[in-house]
């Protein structure tokens, strides 16, 4: 099986997949496209994925788009570490505490919606970041919450890494971006420490990636 | 097994999980919470999910959240019709599909960020209704362009409602209460069509929940 993943340094979607390949064992060819000047809006991308987001996973020529759908993906058809627990409660409680992320903090504070608030409501900087910042606490308040399940150990869901924990670990890095304070969080800082010792989240950082600026 | 489902009407979430049950023919005891009068905030509802969000769905009294995770859940656990397909690379067709509308449509668009547009940031409801079908159209393109897939028959994928199509037909009563123009997606009103047909998307709708207003 060959892969190539589309990709952007920045994007914390792309970081989860990163993360997910690396935890499986994968080289990957990767491409990456920088956001920031629309190469994902270029018609050769936009004939791979015509959403013309990143990240993108082509496995053997098929075209794998969404983050958690990829590595979900790759969970079924990779041998290696199990990124969700075989227990269907264990696997509710992984998907819902990723899913806070990918569903209630990122999208909110992805790229292409600052860049709404920037130019299309004509908002400063301040109130963007208060706005990003805000949708992060929330989301984090909520996780923080759910890490006091006696389920969690060293990571999300007992003491090694799941979908969970790759999703949080990227928007970790969000939110320093932002200059969140994360002292409210320690358990997700703890956790954070946990997979960061780990060469697969290590590596897959952004500023550990050729495009990096 | 038993099982409760905390909602409200208008949720499409929930509503994306009303449709599930029906599917597998679970008739679940619902519980209403009106998110516009803040009752997903008193406290007995936070204590049993303290993200204060609905879906919620107590299982035997194991509480699942968020919307996606419940149904994969129930796939997992309840025979009957399956909610995604068997084949690894069907599932991640399906997935992403469903991940485009609560990924990156319904996040955006959820009434907690449209009352942060109009409290916080001070827009008026022309610039909530602008920024509400931006989002929704933008999504809606992207499904377009993938409901022309040979994979596409009745339903998103096959002749069989799946997780895409759960996730799609609460998006389309959405767009319609905005009034966007669903000129654009013949595919997607064909599917949404069929989907109305079957007693568990009609069932499921908003006006047909006792909450109804």
């Amino acid at each position: 099986m060959s892969y190539v993943l589309h990709g952007y340094f920045r994007s914390s979607a792309a970081f989860r997949v990163r993360i997910a390949l690396a935890l499986k064992g994968i080289d990957a060819q990767q491409i990456y496209h920088h956001l920031r000047h629309g190469e994902q809006r270029s018609p050769d991308y936009l004939a791979l994925n015509p959403q013309g987001l990143v990240p993108a996973l082509e496995a053997d020529g098929t075209v794998l788009t969404q983050s958690l759908a990829i590595i979900e993906y790759l969970d079924e058809t990779v041998p290696g570490a199990a990124l969700l627990p075989p227990d269907p409660t264990a696997r509710a409680r992984v998907r819902a505490i990723a899913q806070i992320v990918a569903c209630d903090i990122h999208p909110i504070d992805n790229l292409r919606v600052l860049n709404y608030l920037r130019h299309d409501l004509a908002q400063d900087e301040a109130t963007v970041a208060r706005w990003y910042n805000h949708w992060i606490a929330s989301g984090f308040e909520a996780i923080e919450q759910r890490l006091a399940e006696p389920q969690t150990g060293r990571f999300v869901h007992g003491d090694s890494p799941t979908l969970a924990d790759i999703c949080l670990v990227p928007q970790v890095f969000n939110a320093a971006n932002f200059k969140l304070d994360l002292s409210p969080f320690p358990r997700i800082r703890a956790i954070f420490d946990h997979a960061m010792a780990l060469p697969a989240f290590a590596n897959s950082a952004p500023q550990q990636q050729p495009d990096a600026e």
